[in-house]
């Protein structure tokens, strides 16, 4: 469905700003490029850059967006089979967190939840005929955001995985995300033992359809004005979605209860929410998706509407930039270990959670989550500073979504990539840290910057695009 | 039980500080009367007040008794009619929030309050009877706080309602509370009408019962561990409530499930927990009641262990000075008013939810609830000074009530009348406001501070202690 290459259907002409090895690559594929002498945080006053800053279409385009982006309304309607519900999806399968990624590039936390995903699905008894069936050739990969899915950590989502279903009736589209499977070993940090696979089972003959009949029988539930919420709640709704969890369990327990198959089975369904603060996560993440598909597609618009990684490489696509991905290298998490691990047991930045930030949540609005430091590192006042900076590189402030630490300032929302080139300002993550092997599990959490060569690399398309126009 | 009146019983010697209607009293009673020349904030350097500020016996009561409020661990343990768990509640007694008073001197809202209970406990048919009962002389009013009791605004508990019982396992004492009754008509605020009554019925037939199976199936609750969370998640814990009351809901709401009498039961329980943010204010006061009974008693000692407001008058009680109420005016509220009121329909002050600030928390705490004023009025730079306002009143910080938005820095614990008048800096109170007739309800929400008059009292009377021993 997308490349990871840049456009050249079309004969290119290309601006160039930023490192020299994209105008190389271009020159090598016989692209026509125009070398700007540029450096990240001097390119203010430089004359192409200044051209792509200041052109109206690019504002126009970028207010369209980032409304679009605020507009939407997603909402939880249903949990269902994502075989049932995802377009495309089949038995042989696998969507997965970040860009695009062959087998042999993914790092040990995606091959471990591919493994897992396929003895889970019966396709597979055990690691080495997983291993096997996978080399085979006969199992697909494919990123999550292909099909407008998004998934924590190794993000795989197979075809019996129930799936939360995001409507959004103002744009129109539909998003998916599994259901969060807890603390410990769970298979979006590698995990894939019987526990896991046993866990997995249960969510998707128990869970899911429990869920399901309480939101049907709701006629669903809003999301946006929930997160909303918990952003006057301490959560900033990435690393910390206590108060998010607790919203959604007290608004669908009554329905729980009315719909539900038996005492026991309800009781579970309620200690396994509660148990895990973080069971908001990959709902918040569905319904920031929604925002980001809304703002999507928009020509000539700079906004970011993926921020993905898959463990190996760190992606962006944008807004006026069609399909493509902007990649570099994931980067290296600086955090909180737990006890016992240290940065050499880290992978490196894994996760589609980035669409937190993609739509102005997570960490952009840690001003609003202080006691998140005490979970990956640093001080309230970083919190504080982490918010401020990300005005900087954002076209908008989403008003439903008011800090009151900032006197109930509007979250900053929508990153233009012509802001991060120009001010040498990314944007800022937070995160949690998968061990580097399969199997470990969660290792830390803490705070982490993308590439700057995705941002750079879009700009570039950016100026091809406009030059094209 | 108690006396609004200084103590009688034995010769007095008095130095006298502050306001000379005092001294005039006392020297009408033929007390002998030292007089100092005193004015509140410039008393610092005078000989008297000093020599009190700096005995040796009362900073080490202060230590005991603050260090007591602090290591106080309630838990809530059952749910019971308050006649049969309320030592000495009977028929024809009712309990009220604030000092003691008579009916002929009780405000609009709480002679609504008095006159519904009586008509939910079958005393009385309608306001009519219920008046003449009352003339009559057979109804007995004292405060809650006479019986380890509180309530919020008027504070009414009759026989038949329902009270949470907290135990303070460590320094031994048992606690109680009504449950909340939600928002609008509700007795707390005066009104008695058949929807008030009828509802007041459900909670103690169906609600009160399905707690307590609930809570004596999970053995227990912590509530000191529930409040510090919700510190971290945007509540103060006294007019706001969301969080706590999120996370009561999510932890009892297995237990619900599993020992209900039916599905419909069940879910109607949790509908009406979901449906009141206020829910866990109630439970909060008691816990806090058992932390303030945890620190009365200690001779000498000057920190608050009592606040409370009957809708006419606004009492303390004191560490060091037995069950004495030191009394003055309660006093206008300012705040943000619903739509259709203003002050002019105001009630003054009244309820024992001061308990709140009275061991720390509440709008002592607001720093960490900065979405607060949205509903009280100010602003969060507002919410942030009166907390550290409150560090040069108080004699301790609570490090279990961690403020994310002060670096983690502890609650301001145990109000020292000394500080009080010293530095003329009275503690801040957050308040629902009522209207000053029966049966309309809440108006409004806004900050208050009680009447100096109380703390010179005790001052005054700490100092008569100190000569004495």
């Amino acid at each position: 469905m997308a490349d990871v290459h840049l456009p050249t259907t079309t004969p290119l002409r290309v601006i160039h700003v930023g490192a020299d090895l994209f105008a190389d690559a271009l020159a090598a594929q016989n692209v026509t490029v125009t070398r700007v002498a540029w450096q990240p945080a001097a390119g203010a006053n430089d004359d192409a850059l200044s051209l792509l800053l200041n052109d109206v279409r690019v504002e126009d385009a970028n207010q369209q967006a980032v409304q679009r982006m605020i507009g939407a309304r997603p909402r939880l309607v249903d949990v269902r089979p994502a075989r049932e519900v995802i377009p495309g999806m089949h038995r042989h399968l696998l969507l997965h967190a970040g860009p695009p990624i062959t087998w042999e590039r993914m790092s040990g936390p995606l091959r471990g939840a591919i493994i897992g995903a396929l003895i889970y699905e019966g396709l597979a008894t055990d690691q080495e005929s997983a291993e096997r069936l996978v080399t085979s050739g006969e199992i697909a990969f494919a990123p999550c955001h292909h099909y407008h899915a998004v998934g924590p950590m190794a993000g795989v989502i197979s075809a019996s995985m129930p799936v939360q279903i995001i409507e959004e009736p103002i744009y129109g589209n539909q998003t998916f995300s599994t259901l969060n499977e807890g603390l410990g070993r769970v298979l979006r940090y590698g995990a894939n033992n019987a526990e896991v696979i046993n866990r997995l089972r249960w969510m998707e003959q128990v869970l899911g359809p429990a869920l399901a009949r309480a939101i049907r029988a709701m006629g669903g539930i809003e999301i946006k004005a929930m997160t909303a919420q918990a952003l006057q709640m301490g959560d900033e709704c990435h690393n910390r979605n206590k108060a998010a969890t607790s919203l959604l369990l007290r608004q669908i327990a009554p329905a729980l209860v009315e719909t539900g198959n038996s005492n026991q089975e309800t009781a579970r369904v309620l200690r396994f929410i509660n148990s895990n603060d973080h069971f908001y996560l990959n709902l918040s993440m569905a319904a920031c998706k929604a925002a980001a598909v809304a703002a999507h597609g928009i020509p000539f618009s700079s906004v970011v509407t993926t921020m993905a990684r898959n463990g190996t490489d760190f992606g962006i696509r944008v807004s006026g930039l069609g399909e493509n991905w902007y990649v570099g290298p994931a980067q290296r998490v600086h955090g909180l270990y737990f006890s016992g691990f240290s940065e050499q047991d880290a992978n490196p930045d894994i996760g589609d959670s980035t669409i937190s930030e993609t739509v102005g949540i997570g960490a952009f609005v840690m001003a609003a989550a202080p006691a998140i430091v005490q979970f990956i590192g640093g001080t309230p006042a970083d919190a504080l500073r982490y918010t401020l900076e990300m005005y900087d590189i954002t076209v908008a402030e989403d008003t439903q979504y008011q800090l009151p630490q900032l006197n109930f300032r509007g979250a900053p929302v929508g990153v233009d990539v012509r802001q991060v080139v120009r001010q040498n300002l990314l944007p800022i993550i937070n995160t949690g840290i998968a061990h580097r092997l399969p199997g470990i599990g969660q290792v830390g959490a803490g705070i982490v910057r993308p590439p700057m060569i995705s941002f750079v690399s879009a700009v570039q398309a950016l100026g091809i695009e406009l030059q094209k126009a």
